[in-house]
Parts: C-alpha cells; sequence; structure tokens
C-alpha cells in the first residue's frame, strides 16, 4: 500500500458527515447506523436520503442524492436493491462523495446474476476512484477515532476505544467477537466487516491496521483469503512491528466450506497448506471465538515472555491438579523451581505446602504472604511468566480482595516477567474496570486463557527464532 | 448401601440443630457456615461452643460440650485443632451427637504424624457408630433439603434446588462449580465436600445421590478413588436407573498427579486403564470445570436424543461454517437434511438460502418464518436433537426477543426431539430466569456446548447399547 492509499483509507474510516442512501424506518439499518455512530462520539452529521420521508429516525431527509447540499458530505452509506445501486453511486460520484459503504445484499452471494451486478460496481468505482467496502456488509466501527458508520444491531457494551483491530468476514461472527472483547473491558482500535468485498478486501484493511499505527493486536474472523502472496508480505510486516495477527479460519471440515461458500476465497479447502502457511509466518489459528477473544485480549495487555516456561499459583491441591493437567495438554511446560526459590518458598509457605509448580499456597497461605511469593516466583531462573490466583473485587468496598491484589500491583511497578491474574469467582463489572485501570488481562475461562498463554509463548518464540540476539 | 444406611445419609444431610465445636471469629469458618445456612432457608439452630466468647457472630455460645442443652442437637460441625478432635468426639458422643463435620486440617495431608491421628479418630467413630464427614473439609449444602453445614465462603449466586449432585474432593474447585452452575440458574439438589476422607468416601456421597431420589445428574471433582469394585457397581446401579455420572478426574499428567497426591487413590496414575474403566460404565470424563458445569447443565434439562444426528441453525454464513468445523473437530454429525425436509425448508427460507446443515437462515429468514422453520426440523427424519439460535431476552420489555423465541416455546409443547438454545448474545440475569423458567438449557460458550452436547448422544447411546429395544 503505498503513502496515498494509507492516507486514503484513514479518510475512509474518519467521515465527518454521512449521507444515508435508501435510509428508512422499515429495516433497522438506519436506526443502528445512527445509534452506534452516537454510541462511539461521532461528531459529525447524518443526512439521510429517502424520497418519501420529510425525516428519518428524527433525522431530516432528503429526497434524493441531487438535493443532498454541496460540500461537506465526504461519506455515504448506501441501503437500496441491488438493482438501483449504481446509479446511487453515479450520483454520489457526481456530489464528489468518493467514500462507501455499501450494505445492501443481493451480489455475488446470490449467483452468477449478482455476480455480474457487483463486477459492474467494482469496476465503476475503480474508474471513479471510489473506494468502496462492501456489498452486503455491516460497515465499522472506529472506536479509536470516534466514527462509526455500522449497520449492525448486536455490539454490545460501552464502545471502549484501544489497541486490538477487528476484521469481520462475517458480520454476525465479528459482532459476536466486538461483544464480547468489549464485555470483557477490551479497547478496539477499528472494527470493519468486509462483506463480499467487491473492492475494499480483508488484506486491504489489515494492511491499513498494520500502517496505521494505533492497532497493536489484530483479530480477524476468515472464510477465505484473495490474495495470498499479499497476505504473506502482510504478516512479514507485522511480525517486523511485533503486531500478532489472531485468526479463526473457517473450513476445517466439507460442511464449513460449503457454509462459507459464498465468500470463500482461492486457498480454502487445503488445510494442510493454511495450516502450514499461517505457522511459516507466525500467524496464529485459533478454533472459537472465545480463543480468540482471550488471545487477543492476552496479547493487548500482556508483554511478551522471554521464554516458555510458566509459574502457576493457586489456592487448592484440586485446583494445581487441574492445572497440571490442562498444561499438559496443551504443551506449556510447568517447570520445578529452582532450588533457592524451592527454600525461599518454604519460608513463607505453612508447613505442609510443597514448593511444586502449580504451587498450591493453601487457603491460610493465601491469606498472608502473597507478596512474598510473587516477589520469590518474580526472581526465579527457571521461571517466564506467572499465572496468578486472583479474586476480582466485588465492588468499591472489597477490601479483603484489594488486600490480595496489593500483591500483584507492587510487584507490576517492578515487574520484569509477565503476571496474568487468574480470577478464582465470578467478575463484576467494577472488577473488569479494575483490571483495566491496572493493565492487567484476567482469565475466566481456565482452558481458553491457557490456551491464550500458550499462543503467547509461541509467538515470543517466533519473534525470537526471526532475529535471534 | 443397606437400607439403614441409607436412611442414616439422609438424616446426615438433614440436620434440625447444629452445635459447632470450635466456634470464633477469629477464622471465617463460623461465619461461613451461619451465613450459608440462613442462605440456603435452614430453619434450625446453631450452637456455638467457645469456652471464652458469650456469644459468636451474635449466636449466643456455650462454654463447652458439656454445657450444651440435652437432645434436640443432631448434628456437630467442629473446628478445633486436630489434637483435641478425638475429645471433642468424646464429648458429642456422650451427648448423642452422631453426625459430624471435621472442618479442621491437619491430618493424613500432613504426613505420617496427621494420619495416625486421622486413624484413631476414624476408629473411634466406627466404634461408636458416628458418621464423620471430613476431616480437612468444608462440608455440605444440602439445597433440596434447606440445610448446610459448610465452611467455605466462595459459593456465590442464590441456592437454587435442583437436580444436580456435586461431589468435591477438592473445596475450592468444587466451590467454583456450585458458583458456575447457580450463576447459570441451574438448580442442586446435594454439594458435598469430602475432604480426607477419614469415614465417609465420595463413593457413598455417590451411592447416597444414586438412592436418594433428589438427585437425576452427578458432577463430580475427584482425585482418586477409595473403592473401585464399589464404584463399579454404583456407576451400574446409576446407568440402571439413568442417572448420568459426569466427572472430572484429576491426574493425567505426573505434576496432577503430584498436586493431588494428599488426596490420591489407588488408581491414580494409570490413565489408560482409569479412561477404559469410566467409558466401560457410561462414565462421562471432562477436562475442565466449565465443561463439566456444561455438561451437567445439559443433561439436567435437556431429553436424551433418540440418536446422534444434530442439526444446527444460525443466522451466518460464518457462524455455519465456524459450527461445522466444531461439530467434526468433536465427532458430531450435521447429517444431510431429507430430500422433503430441504423443500420444505425452500419455501419458508428467502431465494438465495440454502437448506444445508449446518442451516444459514439469513437475517432475513431470522425475521420471519423461524416457528415454521424449527417446526420442518422437528418432522426431519434425519434428525434427532436441535441446537438453535436464540437471542436472549435483555428484560421483561424485549418484545423482539421474546418473539423469537416463541418459535421454540411452542414447539415445545409438543416436542418429540431436544431443543438447545444457542445463545447471539451476552445472556443477562433475567435471560438465565426466563431459560430456567421455560426448562431450557442455553449454550453460552459454543465449544464447550458443543462438547456436553457430544456427551449427550454419547451417554444415550450407552444406555441404548446396554438394553437394545
Amino acid at each position: 500500500m503505498n503513502q496515498t492509499m494509507i492516507e486514503r483509507l484513514q479518510r475512509f474510516f474518519s467521515p465527518s458527515h454521512i449521507a444515508v442512501v435508501g435510509a428508512s424506518t422499515r429495516n433497522h439499518w438506519f436506526f443502528n447506523m445512527a445509534g452506534n455512530a452516537r454510541r462511539s462520539g461521532f461528531a459529525g452529521r447524518f443526512y439521510p436520503v429517502n424520497p418519501k420521508a420529510a425525516e428519518v429516525c428524527g433525522i431530516p431527509a432528503f429526497a434524493s442524492i441531487a438535493d443532498l447540499p454541496a460540500g461537506g458530505i465526504d461519506f455515504a452509506a448506501v441501503i437500496v436493491k441491488s438493482t438501483q445501486v449504481l446509479s446511487a453511486l453515479e450520483g454520489l460520484a457526481g456530489k464528489g462523495i468518493r467514500n462507501v459503504l455499501l450494505v445492501s445484499s443481493g451480489f455475488s452471494e446470490t449467483g452468477e446474476e449478482g455476480k455480474k451486478l457487483q463486477d459492474g460496481i467494482a469496476s465503476f468505482c475503480r474508474g471513479q476512484g471510489i473506494v468502496l467496502l462492501g456489498p452486503n456488509c455491516l460497515g465499522f466501527m472506529n472506536m479509536a477515532g470516534n466514527a462509526s458508520v455500522f449497520a449492525g444491531g448486536a455490539v454490545e457494551g460501552d464502545l471502549v476505544p484501544g489497541t486490538i483491530g477487528i476484521i469481520g468476514q462475517s458480520g454476525a461472527a465479528s459482532e459476536i467477537i466486538a461483544t464480547k472483547l468489549l464485555k470483557k473491558g477490551l479497547g478496539i482500535s477499528l472494527y470493519v466487516t468486509t462483506g463480499n468485498e467487491a473492492l475494499l478486501t480483508a488484506e486491504d484493511c489489515l494492511e491499513h491496521m498494520i500502517e496505521d499505527g494505533t492497532t497493536r493486536v489484530v483479530a480477524g474472523f476468515m472464510e477465505g483469503f484473495r490474495d495470498v502472496p499479499r497476505f504473506r508480505r502482510l504478516a512479514l510486516t507485522a511480525a517486523g512491528k511485533k503486531i500478532p495477527i489472531i485468526l479463526i479460519k473457517v473450513g476445517r471440515s466439507a460442511k464449513g466450506v460449503q457454509a462459507a461458500a459464498s465468500h470463500t476465497g482461492a486457498l480454502a479447502g487445503n488445510e494442510q497448506i493454511m495450516d502450514a502457511l499461517l505457522k511459516q509466518y507466525g500467524i496464529i489459528r485459533v478454533e472459537t471465538i472465545e480463543e480468540l477473544v482471550e488471545t487477543a485480549g492476552l496479547f493487548s495487555r500482556c508483554p511478551l515472555p522471554g521464554g516458555g516456561n510458566l509459574a502457576m499459583c493457586t489456592l487448592s491441591g484440586g485446583l494445581a491438579g487441574l492445572y497440571a493437567d490442562l498444561c499438559q495438554t496443551l504443551s506449556i511446560d510447568l517447570p520445578d523451581f529452582s532450588g533457592s526459590t524451592a527454600e525461599a518458598l518454604r519460608s513463607v509457605l505453612p508447613e505442609f505446602a510443597q514448593p511444586a509448580n502449580p504451587l498450591d499456597v493453601t487457603g491460610s497461605g493465601f491469606s498472608n504472604g502473597m507478596d512474598r511469593i510473587v516477589k520469590i516466583l518474580m526472581d526465579d531462573e527457571n521461571t517466564d511468566l506467572i499465572a496468578m490466583l486472583s479474586f476480582p473485587p466485588a465492588g468499591e468496598n472489597d477490601t479483603w480482595a484489594f488486600g490480595h491484589n496489593e500483591s500483584y500491583m507492587r510487584a507490576l511497578q517492578t515487574a520484569r516477567k509477565p503476571i496474568v491474574p487468574v480470577t478464582f469467582r465470578e467478575v463484576s463489572d467494577y472488577a473488569r474496570r479494575y483490571y483495566r485501570e491496572h493493565g492487567l488481562y484476567y482469565i475466566e475461562h481456565v482452558q481458553d486463557g491457557l490456551r491464550a498463554i500458550a499462543h503467547l509463548i509461541g509467538y515470543a518464540r517466533f519473534l525470537r527464532a526471526r532475529s535471534p540476539r
């Protein structure tokens, strides 16, 4: 992507004033768009175009594109029938509007006829220098830039700006991803759905995120790639900038390929090649939305470890055993502590507790001395990162939980190793904010969380292998 | 277990008046016990015994066991130092109290010395006909019977009575299990932690649950079995009564065995024998607390399917692809629909939607005709159970979500096949109650939920193989 295209997409994702051709109250699209923009702190205006209404959702409407005011409007969303789209684009081009989200469906996903229609539109856009997202697409939310043109209604939670970029070839699946990230209190930079990709592709959005400087972690829901050689180059650039790319790639099963068929690109179907490709370029492939969310979340808040040795600390022999089994299944190393660490732990732990890894500090050990235990694990030469039992505070008066969590907070001020809290009880909204304010990621679902830790270790290893010190 | 022992345990888990020897405000044990009893609707009284206090947590105290009133008290919890336990038991036996929870630690888990102490106590109890739970144990919550003697502080949520029994050889791990079940709105019959099992063992508790009539699903966190031949017999009895037993069994890894060492029974360490044994007797072995909760929850609310063919219904091609991949990984069959079903679906679905399995009804299909789609899937000869996209209602005014969910509710009145809602957005507290009132289990974490469905199918197959029709 050349400098011009980078600037072009930065403008595309930061509209000031937005025309919406085909805005109506007969469906939810415009209602959702206006609501999502408000939630994202959008300061610009909407200009609904509807030949039959004086206003739509309380916003004054214009009878036709020709009636739109000249100048000022730098973006248009188009929701009209597929057969009317080309003439709408012509009208918009006439008004100098060259950033377009095409929400309408009825294109390549419907068969040959629709494919022709879509090709005609793409060709028109290229000729006119129009940047077009879609068709059959929900749009985007630029949370870091307080602008959104997003027709979906299922993204819940506060729109927290942050460093995680989301690329969704599936609208519904990526809405779940965005919601789960937001509900965990994780911040999003830009969330884009790409639909049929008549013009802008997932690769374009990926490149934008890598180059833009706002996104530090990319999370994607992919059905197929349009341009594999380019995707490879982008993966290398991302690795150079230490921006991890975490993907769900649908199509492991024949029925998965079939289900994704309308969007599928060249490589879908050859899973072994796909796995090898992704691995070679340091791409983290995950299997579920939950694993994607945990992994992106962990990467967004946790520094990379210097090696793969995990120390786990809990307050129960049963949990220690369970965690040990899970770590073995996920090939996470739980090394024995060094002799001096074991000795130091013995001096702090209750008489009968063993300085094993996972470490069961026992209930009474947990009530007293966790600050010293964290310090000892920080100093252990065999430990690269620490997963630590944490009681999420229920509210601002939960002094008991604060007392316990102090042990991390102090350690973090001089932390030389990543620490990941493993929450023991249910995480309240208050606790989500609490961990966020302390810059900590926290594990709720232990298996997904340990998978995320395995990915963190694997990615750090990938980067070390690329540029050995 | 003979009839006498069955009645004996029914009385044990339904105390009327409870002495607490060693009740104190210097630790949380008595405070937790009194609070947990209150939450479970306990109608009896507590009699704290403390030589130095006139009252404990606002409840009048007695200076010694000898000072306790004669008669009426039918249960005692003991929290004194390990070396003082035997004399406390002697005093209690003198008062005719023969049901005891021993919370104190400092026994077999601490080494040879403690083991001797524990053996002495067990032998005394046997001689006196005392039923003893523990030591090193949190106690129990009899949620179906409104009685609890439980010293732990981490079980959150409303104590909903129900049909799931929990047996925990680890206190902390089983507190997480109980909390997660309750937070999902699932009901518990009896939750027992067994600690060091000086007298009452996990097998005893399992037999009680199988015989008692209240428990329909058993969920266990096990570190080792004391009596494998007996466990086998119990598994057969449970199968005869169609009571599924779902277990986490720690010890897949060397470090897991080491971590669980203090509780480990004869079989720990030989994982292949363990897996084969469990499989042969229809025991469902799960790997995580979350999978345990989803599986127990699904079994508690969902009838067994007649075969293994799953129909999945969603509103997005991306999700359909993702679900297809996950089902393949978990060996869940997603058969093609029969010709007549495909034809019927075509007549209801939007023009471009395909009648594939997983079924993507598309956004517009979802808005209109879901009742007919559910009916068609119910009638499909290739389908044994249905996993169906559901929008959990946000609150009582969420008429939109109610409208959609109507399609299940009507179908359920004449349901011949199990239906499992797969929730699309976050599940509110209101929605938890809503699904509970409709007797429906719901999936939140799709991978864990599909694992639970695989277990449901597998268990139904196991039962069919035992008694072919």
